[in-house]
């Protein structure tokens, strides 16, 4: 069984020798948080990781959920552990304060997150979900319930739930079918079926607040027509206790691939009490606030995943005895060399190390973005705010397709032993899986990147960030160059292609959707490239005998070498263009 | 739960328009063998996975095999439906004739074996074991032997196993320590413990003939002490009659990621009685006999499911509505247009596509040079017994390697549908995986590939693959221009590669294992560019108002287009050399 080990020096040198965080926080007025703080904060999270997350982990996923006649009961340990969770204020790091929530910035945030699925995914998500459930009440709810609701979600005593897919709905959520018929006190009676509601029904907690998207009688059709409502499990009081049960259910819970034990529930409302969030009809809006939330955490889980699975797998190969070296045995006493003496493992894990630690970068690189946007004011922050939309799906799908590759590899180091159950690598890859499923697929979130995020403002937020990443290499001087060049070359193919699609689009109305994948991949490889050089440089003016900052060079030049030339492939792919994917016809398939 | 259907269409134009198998087996002198015998066996092969495997696929994910005190017990139906497969002489497609084997073409036996896989991976494991190891007897064992095995072994009444594996040795066979003490009858006393033994106990068949590595007490080191032995579960009496019980057990089985329904074993032998298979530490070469049989076979795995999930996810794309086309509604009458009209739902069915029907071919292709080898004579059974070396390896990694890829996209079409049991197709994505790993991981695969079946004999093989691909090309007119110049841009890729490595090699022990991987797929993907191109060639002769030809150029211009051009981004990756992995301390991972 693999015991998570949070990679706290390689999350401090991130935060503070790659993005001094420090000397943002202070900048944006963030007083009350310093290096001090945030390492305190760090350690903290890697004790509740290490020692309450990740032993529970396996058994999770043996054990699983289970539902009985509406019940839904999570495994052994769950609900304690959730509740010192709670206790430990890991709820409400980036709340409003206003209503009990902490000023934590987000940087730091998303690292405690990275732990926590690194440790336990699917008990990290009954956190998340109540966080970003929180966050659009948050932004969007009347002051009412504000006050009835985020106090005992912040401190962990209910959970949060979002609620948009119907059987017939997923991706397209204009044709969901649940209704909400206005009530004469000012509520909605809300009627449906939602399936895949992660945390819909749960033991972990006393109460469960589901954000509901429906659709009024006469409400316009498509995606116009949704709004979105708040339903509690149990209804609230006045006083704040709670009151009787409300009419929604859990029908049953899906067996899945992984993420074992988190439930995934079928929830039936059947007139159901639910309070308008927002504004009649523009649901879809305000739910994207959790949603974008959310997507950037499922970021992190592919993040946090694979970095569990590259601290097993890199154990594992220096643990394990077999084969000699092709230069000639190292391990002379002993009956075969460790398999760190194979190119091909080294391969492996620097591929592993690579995407890891430039995903880390990458996190809080969007979470310093998010900082500013929030905390920051003028230009900074509005270009900030530009950098959240343009990175969120990028951040969504490289960070868990790369995710689930580096499972797969870590689980392939281990070799037979990878695929039995016991040594914990099989689970990493079934629980990574669903990230690129969930929030959106990822295929939506290209669509999402070329489209809504390039395209409709003429590539306007992707041009700052190219200037960003030339900006940077302009500055370095040196030995740098060796890192510099191979990303320049890569921002220029981006511009270029950034340019050629958006051109083709103008005619074709296939030009973006035939592009978005290989792009959103070519953006990722070259913002790993960009984070690469930056830690390249801190590395470069470091003591380089500490292996720590000489991993980082190697790694870097790996990473320029033998990962980043796929840009090259990708590109030629995003050339061919619409036709070759349309021209078929559907009965030639 | 999908339905496998058996892609008899494409497999009988594979065989017959592409590689014009009937005048093939009547030049290598097979005269019961032809078309329509050919097709009689693809339909009813079709029939039995279809009908008989297929629907326990599911049923035996979900109860998978259970172990109680020694005892194994496959799921339910396994039995009745390994009894109705073997007694359909599906266990002696291709065995020795003089003992009950009949003679038929690897190149049709390859296309059952995709059926079996694609419909029930885990129930046709049980047979491919059972008619390797017959290989293996039939090829090393005695006269004796083989008239007293072999018979019920592909009367399928008696099954097989390969006892290779160690808890301390999986790939480095060399530190295996089962003894093998010579008895005064001139048998064996096998003593020692084996894992991951597939098929190593069950309730399949009233007999399990292990063959099993082990070392005599006085053996030389390494893996030129190990000998091969034949070890009954139980004994067998001169009337060919079952005696008592031999002592070998099963002390467990292992719990996995997928394939629940084979049982991976862990198997004491305590003494137990066996037979010396070929010569006294000679055992290596031997089981290498049912290892490349094997090999092949597991690369078949990945192709049968990854067809399998091809064939549902297309089904899905085209019942599924949701959205609409980029270029305006199709349905106009529906809540939303079919999956199929967005640009990349149908890279992704295309990416399957493409990786399928080139996979087919390829086997079919290796199938081709297994029986020439065979079956032939003179220079053209030397130049197959040649390619058959070469293409073994990159048969077993890359239909394996394209066959996850494969699956996961498969199950990304499904969207959340895809993650939950209920449709099939996450099992598809669990069973896959083992096929890179077991029968030699994929990057020993890759060594295999380069160590010793290119630079042991100076790339030899490969240049003759190489010609074949650019005689090919010459021949060619016309508009198969389109096809054969990237056929031919990837081959000098391939050719100019393999000297690079090579040269490299003469300096420096790394140097292949370093560029293995890549190579591998460089080769995999030229050779599907081959296959293509092949195909490609047909289906322009052949009537186009025909979809299933359009669909091979289609697809053909598609893998040319959007799929080769990896090439140019791994060679970039095989040209950055050894040192990039090679000089990072330990320490500093």
């Amino acid at each position: 069984m693999p015991e998570y080990k949070a990679p706290l020096r390689d999350m401090q040198f991130v935060l503070h020798d790659v993005f001094q965080a420090e000397t943002l926080w202070s900048e944006l007025g963030l007083e009350d948080v310093n290096r001090e703080l945030a390492d305190a904060i760090l350690d903290e999270a890697a004790k509740i990781s290490q020692n309450l997350m990740s032993p529970l982990n396996r058994s999770g996923d043996e054990q699983g959920v289970s539902w009985n006649d509406t019940v839904v009961t999570t495994p052994d340990g769950f609900p304690a552990a959730y509740r010192e969770l709670a206790e430990g204020g890991w709820g409400a790091l980036a709340g409003d304060p206003e209503y009990g929530g902490q000023v934590i910035p987000k940087m730091l945030v998303l690292l405690f997150e990275e732990m926590s699925y690194g440790a336990n995914m699917a008990l990290g998500l009954y956190l998340s979900l109540t966080s970003g459930a929180a966050l659009a009440i948050a932004s969007h709810a009347s002051e009412e319930l504000k006050s009835r609701y985020l106090p005992d979600m912040y401190a962990g005593n209910w959970a949060g739930s979002m609620c948009l897919t119907e059987a017939h709905a997923g991706t397209d959520l204009g044709i969901i079918r649940t209704k909400a018929e206005p009530q004469a006190d000012g509520s909605y009676s809300i009627t449906g079926n939602k399936i895949f509601i992660t945390g819909g029904e749960h033991d972990l907690t006393e109460n469960i607040i589901h954000l509901v998207l429906a659709k009024l009688p006469d409400a316009p059709a498509g995606s116009k027509g949704i709004s979105l409502f708040l339903v509690p499990k149990f209804h609230v009081n006045d006083d704040g206790s709670l009151g009787e049960r409300n009419e929604v259910s859990c029908g049953s819970v899906e067996h899945k691939m992984g993420i074992h034990a988190s439930a995934t529930c079928v929830l039936n409302f059947d007139g159901a009490k639910g309070y308008l969030v927002g504004e009649l009809n523009r649901g879809l809006a305000a739910m994207f606030t959790m949603m974008n939330y959310e997507r950037l955490s499922v970021g992190v889980q592919g993040l946090g995943l694979s970095s569990a699975s590259y601290q097993s797998a890199l154990d594992y190969a220096q643990e394990r005895l077999q084969g000699r070296s092709p230069a000639g045995p190292e391990n002379r006493d002993g009956p075969a060399d460790s398999l760190m003496v194979h190119p091909d493992v080294r391969r492996m894990l620097l591929t592993q190390k690579a995407y890891v630690e430039a995903g880390r970068a990458f996190a809080v690189f969007v979470g310093q973005q998010l900082d500013t946007a929030k905390f920051g004011s003028g230009e900074a922050q509005q270009r900030s705010a530009g950098l959240v939309e343009l990175l969120t799906p990028i951040a969504k799908a490289f960070l868990t397709d790369k995710g689930l590759e580096a499972t797969i590899i870590g689980q392939q180091v281990f070799g037979g032993h990878g695929y039995v159950r016991e040594w914990g690598m099989e689970q990493l890859v079934r629980d990574t899986r669903i990230a690129q499923i969930y929030e959106g697929a990822n295929g939506i979130q290209a669509l999402d990147l070329m489209g809504r995020k390039i395209a409709s403002n003429g590539g306007q937020n992707m041009a700052v960030l190219i200037q960003e990443m030339r900006d940077f290499a302009a500055a370095a001087e040196g030995e740098i160059a060796e890192f510099t060049q191979p990303l320049l070359d890569a921002v220029t193919e981006l511009e270029t292609l950034t340019a050629t699609v958006l051109s083709a689009a103008g005619d074709d109305p296939h030009a973006i959707g035939a592009a978005s994948v290989e792009y959103l991949h070519i953006a990722g490889l070259t913002i790993y490239a960009y984070m690469w050089a930056r830690m390249a440089g801190v590395a470069l003016a470091a003591d380089q005998n500490d292996a720590f900052y000489a991993g980082k060079l190697h790694t870097a030049r790996f990473f320029m070498q033998r990962l980043l030339p796929q840009v090259k492939s990708l590109a030629e792919s995003v050339r061919a263009g619409s036709a070759v994917l349309m021209d078929i016809p559907v009965e030639a398939f």
